[in-house]
């Protein structure tokens, strides 16, 4: 059983202390920081949480608590780490871990010369499905990964810090394009090195002064592709898919809008019916279990069974760095207008990993291009011959 | 935290531990038995369960046990409530309650008599999905529910013993029907008695002496049916669907084969897709967490808050009895090719329910019948005459 | 190319000559009757249609017109078909043939002894989908069909007439549950005998004589069960779904509400989105082509070339009459609460077919009852010995 | 009614005559020609043609002939253009229109020097979802497009010289990029420029010298992004899918994989399931009728009314010869690794089209960022300082 120091009483936080306290959790959080007040009474007042503090050292050194959860704006995830770190506590940070990967760098040098457990809260990598996906890519259901989508696009964010770009560091693209960049990383190899970006941001609708779309590709070693798509524009609630393509297999994740879960209201209704719907009328797309759907559960469970058993979180500090050297990347191609190399100070993956490769001998003279059953049942098969070159097509017997 | 007794090493009792011990849940099994000591001692070990015994008597009155889980076949359920109630512990029970009305009338007195608390394990009705839906529909989302269907369909169960009627007491209608017919009483009204059920009972493809498909409409005392389709002998995998309609909306919930996770793989893959998937090639649809989704985890929260809070389960043994006597109407009907009214011994819902109504006046001489904007955008109304009762129609200025 | 008269310039008969002459179709609709001459003036000018009258007789006997297609409300039909009997033309006649099935029997043998083509212009089963599907059962995709479910349910009719009992001849089951009787029989089989039948009627919701809701059974010679399930008090659109059940297999058929095709828009927008769409804000579910996914197009053309090469439609008065059948047996059920037989007065399918059977050997004393691959990889076997009839499982070696 | 020369008897040659001659159709094909004898006789055979022949110029000069549909392999088109506008005749060209921009604008001149009805057979602009989708956003159901992405991936073409740089001109993206680069421009607006692009291309799975999988991003005049995603390596069947995203709502079009038509064979079947399927058992997602939803049927409607009535058809040569442009454009990024300016030689739309903008003012001193319902129900407004530019929330009253 852990015993937890919330730091935020805001949106996420409240996400957070909710999924810890949730079903039957042995977890608990001891004590909420925010620096205001109010918002913190009431925020232990609803969670059931003993202690309120509006002193954040304070909080992360309680000395009941074990684990420390950063549920802060972005300006102040590095202030948060440094404490922690200093009180030598378990830390979990939320996404993404810095404003750019020197902060991100700093978060980790110094937990790790801290010598703490550490854990990035990247929850969409934790989604149920995306969880059995990798289990299942990871074991070859589909071959080699040559691509994977990952999508995230709703309307803005809840709280007016987001918008600002002073406190937030970025965009649409800092705030929604980590999530995607590590949801691909993930599915293509964590140990395959990125080695460069390409990246368009625009604002092309809030009257904002960052990004409020983003579209971007990180090219891995292998030659993989992982594709960004993140909006504060999008219309119709909120969009979480992922797409994978192998060399022998597909994978669709849809996390949110179209699960299997769909009321018509004529009239509208009291009540929340889904995190950014954008009505009570009409066809709604609720998902059953929110925080289990967004991953939270899952991931806090992970998190602390690897404090417990004083093993690696699957999301760590590390990875938070290596998603925010990817974003640095994006900001300059977004500016440059071209292909960015990725530069990692630190990596801890493969040297080096070969190409993906599906080549298919068909006989000792040929390389098979394709076979296809056609639609009088023959089936019809493209060759290339090894040694001139040539694609000749014919029916196999 | 609680201390279980597991009876029961079978399919449903390695998922009930499964689920039990997931995540970060605080509650434990502290004990197995099952007749079979080596698939006791195996199961044990598996879970990480202390202790393992081939005597019902032991683990019940195992002194560190506080709540009994129920996972058996469906003859020993009366014997292990006996037991149960005798050593005064709380007790979980596995679905259908009964092999018929009579069976869990017997278990409905032992555990009142002996004022232990008591749980119907019908996780059907605690999937998220239907949680929130349930939670919609009660705040008026639909207005009046007037049917609900609910279909649980695969291609057969896992063990032997189901397929045997004298162990089950039935075919496909006790085994699968009971989900089905519960979920549908939830979504019409716990409160609202069902009066009359029709039901169509067949062996139309398997081997054996019960039924392996069944379909019946339960009527209820306001006009609604609860309509359930049942059926061992479905291919593509486990479908698991309910769709109510309401005289203001509609709640469609895809609980297993289409939930927004889609895999296609070219080669086979080792390891397990999804319970009762029939391949592990081509067009794949697992779900994510699947004792989350089948409702096992939202189930035993609420059993053992409950049992913790000392208030009622949200399923109880009272709830197993009354599906147990509607499926006792229904192959009474499934026999006479009629309507059988449902004998209620016990009944704790309301005394009397009015009639669905949907009437709405249009003005003093008018009852509007319907409304539509046609497709030039013009608004047609057709309305009834209160005195003539003749329907005409007009165009709304 | 045929020359046609259209009788009826109401909802439908717009359809049908939208749909004659849509693409580049080579048939034309020359004559226009209705007995509204407004009405029946604007909708030649409309569809470009030379000539017009408010005489039926002129219309049929028009001597340019090969083929008359009755578009009427359904207590016009009989003297619809008197009139093209005797002139003996070719005649399509829209749903339901008959307001039952004395009627329906009348149009039969009129146009029998006319010894003119005849068609029953019964969509639903020429829906693009549904014809595939029906080439896949046919063809032996999913084994023996067992069940087919068959569902059409919208917020009620267009017209004033159809809500009128005296005019329409009942309410929503004749309406639409002709539609759904004869998808239903067609994949189980139109050679097969439909024995008889459960129906539940009600009016649930509509301030109507006739019911608003019907479900019902037909149950076939083989033992086969074509479900229907029809409302005029549906909300959320117009919901066509399609379901079987086949010893080998199942289709899924959506024809309308969710085809891969989804809108959101946050303002309303002008212009027609689907048939039967209740907003035009929100998410909205329209279809490509109407005339072509509700099944009008390759329904004419079925009938037309049916005509040109003198063969028989594959819908024809026939088949409408049995579904009057079926429907008037539907009718005593619904009052008398049991099963009632169909009395065929005329049948011209097989006489005697034989149970659905799927009876599969696994050795000499074994029938398979299943085989399953379990979560770790091995297949389990359940088998009934054919002598004791005992049910055991084994794992397969 | 239009005689039709059809020039090639491949696939494509196929899929087009099988879809002029469909339905009801009044047009017909009177002769064709291949280069292969054999072939050609069977086509006209199959097809109920009345003449063939391997000679180009005869079949175009055919004196029954009126509009010349090309159907050949990439490096054809412009020779049978020239013969064609040699001979004065309509002739309808099949995509891409060129190997190159070059060649497509000698293919523009040459029709519009000779004065000929010209159509550019895009099909997948004509599906009957992407008609009514266009027509929905043209009438402004989601606002101002700022980014639409086609996806068009399956394992690869039917034919050799597909997989023939020399022959085809390029690989999946010359192929398959056409398409998705016009879909978005429909939705983007075809009257605004398109002004840059980046691109992706890779071989990555096949034995082949041109690409199988590329990716772009389209940049036009207004700031809207059109994403194009196209590969050969694709596992599942053949995907093709549109998204848009406006500032006041979204469209989802899924054209093939997914369209509400599922059927599971535990057996295999005989018989054609559905273009580019990959297996006849398991879960099988067929289209209705493959001519229609491709969009041919639609196409050759729209194509023959604008011959018959001497209008200009929905996509002329002009159209191909901007989407050949835009592809040589990718084609450079691809090797530059940079944007890469679209270099229109001609240019027929908007001299200048302002930037996309969804400024809404909230009050004489705000700009409204966003408004949203909280779970409380209440409702938070994001406000924008127009002069301090400072963002604040607050809970509208």
């Amino acid at each position: 059983m852990a015993k937890i120091a919330m730091l935020g009483a805001g949106f996420i936080g409240d996400f957070y202390t909710f999924s810890l306290h949730g079903q039957r959790n042995r977890d608990r959080v001891v004590i909420i920081y925010s620096n205001d007040s109010e918002q913190c009474k009431s925020f232990a007042k609803k969670h059931g949480i003993p202690r309120w503090t509006t002193s954040m050292k304070e909080a992360v050194n309680d000395p009941e608590v074990d684990v420390v959860v950063i549920g802060l704006p972005n300006n102040l995830h590095l202030e948060a780490v440094k404490v922690t770190a200093a009180a030598k506590k378990a830390v979990l940070c939320t996404k993404p871990l810095g404003r750019n990967a020197a902060e991100a760098k700093k978060m980790l040098d110094l937990v790790e010369k801290a010598g703490v457990m550490n854990g990035y809260l990247e929850d969409l990598v934790y989604t149920p499905k995306t969880l059995k996906a990798l289990k299942a890519v990871r074991a070859g259901a589909v071959g080699q990964v040559t691509w994977a989508r990952s999508r995230e696009t709703h309307p803005g964010p809840h709280s007016d810090w987001f918008w600002t770009k002073g406190i937030s560091g970025g965009g649409v693209l800092l705030d929604m394009g980590c999530h995607c960049i590590e949801i691909s990383r993930n599915y293509i190899g964590k140990d395959i090195r990125p080695v460069e970006v390409m990246c368009w941001a625009d604002t092309l609708v809030k009257p904002i002064e960052a990004e409020d779309n983003a579209l971007g590709w990180v090219k891995y070693e292998n030659g993989a592709i992982g594709q960004f798509e993140v909006s504060w524009s999008f219309r119709g609630g909120m969009d979480l898919r992922d797409e994978v393509m192998g060399t022998e297999g597909t994978v669709w994740v849809n996390n949110f809008l179209r699960t299997g879960f769909e009321i018509f209201s004529a009239g509208g209704r009291k009540g929340y019916v889904a995190e950014k719907a954008e009505s009570e009328k009409g066809w709604l797309f609720p998902v059953g279990d929110e925080v289990v759907e967004l991953g939270y559960t899952d991931m806090f469970t992970d998190m602390f069974n690897a404090w417990e058993k004083k093993t690696e979180a699957g999301e760590t500090f590390y990875d938070g760095y290596i998603v925010n050297e990817i974003m640095d990347a994006c900001y300059r191609s977004s500016k440059s207008g071209k292909w960015e190399p990725v530069k990692l100070r630190v990596w801890r993956g493969r040297d080096k990993t070969p190409r993906i490769s599906g080549i298919k001998n068909f006989d000792k003279d040929h390389i098979l291009v394709k076979e296809e059953t056609m639609p009088d049942g023959k089936v019809k098969i493209i060759l290339k011959n090894k040694k001139t070159g040539k694609i000749t097509q014919r029916i196999k017997k």
